[in-house]
């Protein structure tokens, strides 16, 4: 298979679809779904095609970039398979789900290995024949304690860290080293209940409906472009562990479906929002 | 029709049921259904019940009374329709709707009049043979104005007041008055986007999923009891014009089934939060 | 405002949009949104886009058929209300929800009339200064109630009829007058539950969720292209006339959203199915 | 813990939770909450309590049979968890989300061993150290498989059988034996779409909203009682491969959920429907 994803953003200007299309066309390439959007307020352009066939990548990238506007980013990659490490603590069901896609050959992945500061999911990620490095926090600073997670993920080839409800708090030192590779799922539908224990406040407030927000990770806690979101309703007769159990089915496939449109290419961030294809 | 609904909240004991069945039963009242709920953090019971017979009220309660723990609260009520007012600004959506389930014999309730701070929905108002009672805000401290709207409100004997996109706010002395009796929609899925124009922060934020939420009025902007809330999704092709515009059936659809559940007396409301049977 | 929607459907083949983008680029056009969808299975390619600036609509459109494959079907329309006629029998809720947005100026189309085989919905057409036309359909066959209906619909220059709950069945005849021209709200969620008395059958079945569908009217009976589905949970404290009621308000904004994407120029029909862009 | 469940299910009559309630006061029984429905149609009262206390349920049901109408079934049993057998096929997404929910402690029933007619699912199931029976079908009738597997089932003392994607119809005299003990996930959103590749109809027919269905197993196919139903939304650009992998996540979180009922004895079934407390 020769599957490629063209990926452009650049201020708008009139013609952007037909130069494009132009230097595809004049390659011979095929487009089998091209998207695009133009953020009207901010004219900002975005594109993006699959392409079949046998292509220079470089060449098609210097002739794009020779009629683009100047400040166009462009992007021209051979679909693979993404290479991710998952991040988790001690809930299960988030990482479990990952990894059983995985077993399935579901998910656009490959599991290089899962990072924990708890050892509690040993057992589960070794079922699966994958890498678990236990780096536990006890007597560390933050500080050192990122030391030696960046020490193990820097000993990989990673193209996304997924935190799958790992329950620490990143420093900007280490988001800026993963900038737009880290995905996170939260669970509340924010900007609602940030921070802590959100199926407790969630309860607290009396809310009717309770949800989980899938979005990359910036330096404030809970504050990155929302990827995916889901909810479902809750009634006066579920206390917090109730609406915590309920919120792992939701959590998990918010997370899913995050990483599908992750790992097929088919977000653009733009001022803290995702556009999406 | 002698249909009565039974209410009753109070500390929790053992024997409850069997005390409140007991005094139906000795009465030969016929329960249609009865719903039950204990909150066990705070020990406290809640209880309702739809009777069918000709009823001596004030002895089924002194009945009850006598049998029930000293705090309870007990309110045994004829079922007829409530008699409410509604209070509007500039958008029809909220308003159009009750007024045409008001219309077709759906709403459970008799609308005494509309008021509203602006002219523009006399028209409508009026189509349906309605009061409009118009009180402008132009010149006037907040008070000043409550004052006029509260005069208004105070020649009828009312229910339950309706926010339906009442774009003000109101003191504590106006929300005092009507205590548990105000029942207002916001246009977003509280406690996300407090405030002001909720479908702009929306759109700033990037959220993939917006809504709305019922709720009754207390002294807190937009933090009082949950009623209902319901949500769309959305999507990065919005603006918040477009999110504005499909967030209104949501928000008349929200806010109807918010006055359903209000106006079958099928609602508790204890710490801020709403049980509903 | 000069604002155009181009649509084009015709055989895939490649550099299409090269092709019309060229078109349109060197007729100096501002594609303000496009999109496009191909059908792979049936090799079949869908394009519309939203363009700006002032328009020889029939110069385009030649240039356009001179580059595109043989059986393009192509259309450049200016953007405009579009002219409706609402049928209906005796429920009011997806009719006033219409009218109400009519009168707000919400709804993208004007209401020519209402047609109706019961005069129970005169009054609350009327209070909209909107023509009523009763048509009985007591003592005459199928046959010639269509034809006295058909005579009315005639006698208007019309783009749509809009079934909002109108409930008699179509004769082949009369669909064949309006081919892609009636938009249907049904009470299910289908194909389930064709036919009479959907909540009954709904009720009969257990099913935990409602719904209703809009769709384009063809011979078959609820088979049309469906353009937008909707559903509620409902459980079993709810009998088939509850049921009836939660479904008016998914009724109503079902048929909403499906008349916004019409009347919007949103729509390909396709084999029974719709491309909505 | 010694937590209790109380049902009853009997022709509705007079006093009936005054004369339950009545049993349990007397021999001194908290009731920690429950619910009661009466299908007025039918005439048929059902309750559910969950006790707490040291109970002699011999004593206990005795004397609620002594004041119940004649044909009441009352069941009173201790909360334990269910023993359950799982059959699958060679789709994993809702067998292992059982199996991940089981080895977190969340699944409310032990697993006795997993049946299939595939072996594909070996490796998955003995990851998680549970036995696995693989009964081929080939050269078989549907009665000699079924026997093969009826023997493996007849070993184990099993209160459930799960159908996790079990791709084969069962016999009347299969199903007859598990009466209301056999639960099924069913990949459409039923009555929709009955019977082989529902994600095909479901394109074909060109739905908006997919969805899942979980039920008990009767002798029709597919329309045994409804537990529990959830749905996505989908759009034309998902062909039916798409729909089926967006699908998984809905048939695991439906199944999870159904089982989530079962298990803790919330369900009645009464004319082919669910009553859910």
């Amino acid at each position: 298979m020769n599957k490629y994803v063209l990926k452009i953003k650049c201020s708008d200007a009139k013609g952007l679809i037909y130069k494009i299309s132009n230097v595809l066309y004049q390659n011979d390439l095929n487009i089998e779904k091209n998207s695009e959007y133009v953020d009207t307020q901010n004219k900002k352009f975005f594109f993006r095609a699959r392409l079949d066939g046998a292509i220079d990548t470089q060449k098609i990238e210097t002739q794009l970039e020779s009629v683009m506007p100047q400040d166009a980013v462009i992007t021209l990659n051979k679909k693979v398979k993404k290479q991710i490490i998952v991040l988790a603590t001690k809930e299960s069901h988030a990482l479990g789900d990952i990894l059983l896609k995985y077993d399935s050959g579901e998910l656009n992945a490959d599991i290089l290995c899962v990072v924990s500061n708890h050892d509690d999911l040993r057992g589960l990620v070794e079922k699966f024949d994958i890498d678990y490095h236990f780096v536990p926090s006890e007597g560390l600073s933050r500080e050192e304690h990122e030391e030696r997670v960046l020490s193990i993920l820097g000993s990989y080839k990673v193209d996304y860290l997924v935190l799958a409800k790992y329950m620490r708090i990143l420093s900007e030192n280490f988001v800026g080293k993963y900038e737009q590779k880290i995905i996170n799922i939260h669970h509340s539908f924010l900007p609602a209940f940030i921070g802590a224990n959100p199926y407790k406040q969630a309860y607290d407030r009396g809310v009717k409906i309770i949800g989980a927000t899938a979005h990359f990770v910036n330096n404030s806690l809970d504050e990155g472009p929302i990827i995916a979101q889901d909810v479902i309703s809750v009634n006066h007769e579920q206390n917090w562990k109730d609406m915590q159990k309920a919120g792992r089915n939701v959590e998990k496939t918010v997370l899913s479906n995050a990483l599908d449109l992750v790992f097929d290419d088919k977000i653009f961030v733009y001022k803290n929002r995702t556009i999406i294809f």
